[in-house]
């Protein structure tokens, strides 16, 4: 993969930057985050401003452009991906590493005395812009709100915003009603005392509506806002596909419904300005409940006073606790997903050994495999399909430039999972279609081993994730190893493969504690530069779990896998294993075999069903 | 104890809360932290006026008194505590239970519209007075600066502030002299580019100037403020003590010295209108640095747009690396101080039997053989000496109304330490002296294990304290057992025995990462409300640590033990140790031989000696 050379866009960008056709004022610096103005992680190709400027297109990464630098802020993910993808023009700040100024610090560092520092006010986080501005003002700098996206108006084969049609989800899939989503929003709404709440994630509209789209390639989400008040209901959607007959039954559109059900369907554009009116409406002590990561345009549409901001909003809170049907939905997805997983790997066996699978086919052989499976709809992300010195590039894509052949000298990681009607899926395993050396099996055990310390752990009802997240790592630490990435995100139902409120990971954030019901991965890895890349990811449910002592009654909760693909026990050092950890391994195989077994069997996918039993064969300790 | 009885104290309040001779208008609600105005822990007894009110002697707690109701804040450690020592006028409020409100968000839902909340200007940080102001003013009320503090004015018996004598540490106590200090402060400040740096904490204070005092008990500290500028030095302390030729000598006051290390000496009550002398005469960009958790009055003082506020000073961060002399000094601490035990628990094991030894008693002879070494100055902090149901009181504090009397038939936990001129102590041994039950034996085991998984964890450089709490803990959880209070705490050299910025807890709090020269407390526990506690504390040091591979360089840590104590093998279920635990706490009693041992020999104590050894026999793990 060669650098996006940017000299002249970087030009262009400079003389926009100070053109009065599109800034009231010269800005010195301009920032380009890496979201949409739903600060989506995941974005649509009109919305890659930040690749468009840098090249470096990985999930996530904010750069700034000022009249003399241009620098990017990633982190320990993309590292690697980043310095490969951009010029000369640009510097790599690694965010984590301690020396790393933030982007405020670094701003203040260069800018000349009196700066004004430009940004979209639809791109950027309220908080974000909070911290920023503080920081900036606090050294004699502004941070403006620059309309119009200055990117946009240099970037002139920029693709249109999709428009997809939807997709209606019934209740075997939601468990719940979009009425009954709003009744539960309108009483959360009514303990906080507030009159509207402003719905601006888009895969917090989806929930809520029990639609899904598929404008964002890989998150089944489509482009609209949504502003919920005690009695009213505004849907702000573009194009046609409020025309489908299915979505207008399902929405009820032309039904004779109680007043405060009724939605107002309304342009997506029109959002501010519907805000805006609704600011200037509020009686004192009205309040309007916002996400303190919504834009920061819209949230100066409601007077200061009148803002309600929270981490989570509670529709984050109420998506991430699965209910049953989307539960039995996860298992459902995750046995399918399994089934293609193991067609997938006896594949390889045969074929690597022949040199003629590259990333590239694997990749797409998965992609085909999972696509045999019931109500498949697309991928969940794109598939990192990477071998050898390839594996250390954590979020590595595989493009024809890096494409690499695997081979039975090398460790390949296959890092994939799927969208279904019924669940959303993301594993990883990495395999070796020939002998691992010591080290390769070794390094793989101590990451088991930290995958195994989290997946069984036992810990007590209101425990956040993040105090789970040294678990995963201390087999590494004690040999001196350790991987820069956390070990669990969230993930959705049919919905975005990366969702909030809870998570694993040493980076503290304000994570709400876990409950049973919430779905996460558990991901330790490790990667060694210029050599390979281990990483062993389930997705996991929380249950709770029965303990010895019910200390003062709190109750307690471990997770259970809902991914059952084999780990490939050849790279595993059975020696390094306790005899709990190695019965955790059997179990888990065992487990695999009954129920992924089974599904093969109904399939009538005989081979694949005979590398599973191969594959799960129960490990032997030796005392 | 029986609870104090604050009826009538409370109606005074209340009256004192309207009068316009204490206060410009009336206020609702007053707030009584237990700070002082250095935000110390430990307090003076003129400063305990939480205590005055409530009867709650606790070293952390909140009250707050409106017309109709008083509540009291605090967390796991004193539920019961608090509960026995407060009447049926109060309310505990159990932080870190998932229901029990905050501060605020109990205001709010309490107060009439429109309510004012006073507090002591001096008594409340800024940080905390920010994030109350907030709350409040959003709901309509306002918090108010009271001048003079309403406490004070019902307190008619009020003790003096205490004005004792300094002692001076030279630089084979302190490594480093208090000019030295002077100058890397001053580097320090010059890279933040601020003009003038405020001296808050009082261990700050004492730290900075190689200094210790007597006005608070346990912590060598005495009440002063500081103000280093760039080329001035403003020392505001009370008293003759001033005049001690000693300490004049060790400032140099006398001396011919370069104007920027010369101290001016003022009253402490003058800083107030000092530091507004400096706020008023400051240039623009000037800034002055001070704690975020400096009281509000001071902060107050400097213009806001002059102020640069951190959660830790450079102070803080300084004094938490000890140097060689200090880490020397606090070893010799912890021999001298492990001599004083094996005293004791010799003892113990022979008068206990006789039923004539109380908890106080206990207490008592503790401190006698502490008193016996050299350089001992007194305890660090109120010995918890508590038997069966006593010990689950987690800071309990022996008195005549629970002093329990020691038996062959319950566990006895002894929490102690000393100041040393040399080093602080820190310790806590469980002991039983007949035979532990089979649970008691348990339970010790499980507490063991999580002592020994953070003592002997292997981390990397930069990894902060609490990420290494849940160790401690996952023995317990998985046995579905907890304890309610953090795992560590940084230790002061002849200092606090409690101290920033570092520490082993699951409160996510704005740790700095932990360091080789950094000293914690690594003590987790179990404790079962009624019955009995266990409690096994060493204060550990944090030194670099070899590991097989050494990820990008980044070097890893680990703890060494600095407390040498035996841990009771009578109390250890050997068949729950894993072969590494159990090698480890034979490791660490071969230390105690060979250190303690020596020294107990020097000392010609042999019959403590022998119990030394009896002591300290090597576990055997039955395959």
């Amino acid at each position: 993969m060669s650098p996006k050379i940017t000299t002249e866009l970087l030009k262009q960008l400079r003389q926009v930057m100070k053109n009065p056709r599109y800034v009231q004022e010269p800005v010195q610096a301009y920032i380009v985050p890496s979201g949409d103005a739903h600060q989506s992680e995941y974005i649509a190709p009109c919305d890659c401003r930040r690749a468009f400027i840098s090249g470096f297109d990985g999930s996530a990464g904010t750069a700034i452009v000022t009249e003399q630098h241009a620098a990017m802020w990633t982190d320990g993910r993309y590292f690697l991906q980043a310095a490969h993808q951009m010029d000369s023009n640009w510097t790599l700040m690694k965010m984590g590493l301690k020396d790393t100024p933030t982007q405020e610090d670094w701003l203040v560092s260069v800018l000349p005395e009196g700066s004004k520092v430009g940004v979209d006010p639809f791109i950027i986080p309220a908080d974000q812009w909070k911290r920023m501005s503080k920081v900036l003002r606090s050294a004699g700098h502004d941070l403006v709100p620059v309309k119009g996206n200055l990117i946009d108006t240099i970037w002139t084969d920029c693709p249109q915003r999709p428009c997809k049609p939807l997709i209606t989800l019934d209740l075997s899939y939601t468990g719940l009603s979009w009425r009954d989503k709003i009744v539960a929003l309108r009483s959360k709404m009514a303990e906080r005392k507030v009159m509207w709440f402003v719905v601006t994630a888009l895969d917090e509209v989806a929930w809520l509506f029990n639609l899904r789209g598929s404008d964002v390639e890989y998150n089944p989400v489509f482009f609209a806002y949504a502003i919920i008040g005690v009695n009213t209901i505004r849907l702000f959607i573009d194009g046609d596909r409020m025309m489908d007959p299915a979505v207008r039954e399902h929405l009820q559109l032309d039904s004779a419904l109680e007043p405060e059900f009724k939605i107002q369907v309304m342009p997506y554009g029109s959002i501010l300005s519907e805000l805006q009116a609704v600011g200037a409406s509020l009686s004192p002590k009205e309040k309007v409940w916002l996400s303190d990561k919504a834009s920061y345009a819209l949230t100066e549409a409601i007077p200061k006073a009148y803002r309600y901001l929270t981490p989570y909003t509670p529709i984050c809170i109420a998506k991430a606790v699965k209910n049953a049907a989307e539960t039995e939905g996860m298992r459902r997805a995750h046995i399918k997903d399994a089934v293609a997983l193991c067609e997938l790997f006896n594949w390889l066996e045969k074929e690597v050994p022949k040199g003629t699978v590259t990333e590239i086919v694997a990749a797409d052989k998965a992609e085909e495999f999972r696509s045999q499976q019931k109500d498949f709809v697309e991928l969940s992300f794109a598939t990192i399909s990477s071998t050898g010195p390839n594996g250390a590039i954590i979020h590595y894509k595989p493009v024809p430039e890096t494409n690499r052949t695997l081979s039975v000298n090398e460790i390949y990681l296959l890092d994939s999972g799927a969208q279904y009607k019924d669940g959303t899926t993301d594993v990883t395993r990495t395999m070796h279609f020939g002998t691992p050396s010591a080290y390769e099996k070794e390094c793989f055990t101590y990451v088991l081993k930290g995958h195994i310390a989290v997946s069984a752990a036992i810990f007590p009802n209101g425990t956040k994730g993040h105090l789970l997240d040294s678990f995963a790592r201390s087999a590494l630490w004690d040999c001196g190893l350790d991987y820069l990435h956390g070990t669990g995100h969230g993930v959705g139902s049919f919905l975005n493969v990366h969702e909030g409120p809870c998570g694993i990971s040493y980076k503290t954030f304000a994570d709400e504690p876990l409950e049973a019901g919430m779905i996460v991965s558990d991901e330790p890895g490790y990667y060694e530069d210029g050599s390979f890349g281990i990483r062993i990811e389930n997705v996991v449910l929380v249950i709770p779990a029965e303990t010895k002592y019910n200390f003062k009654n709190r109750g307690s909760l471990t997770f259970e896998p809902l991914t059952l693909v084999p780990i490939q026990t050849k790279m595993i050092d059975v020696n390094l294993l306790t005899e709990k950890e190695c019965n955790w391994v059997n179990e888990y195989h065992q487990k695999c075999r009954e129920v992924v077994g089974a599904e093969l069997e109904r399939q009538g996918r005989h081979e694949a069903l005979r590398w599973l039993l191969r594959e799960t064969e129960p490990l032997a300790r030796v005392q």
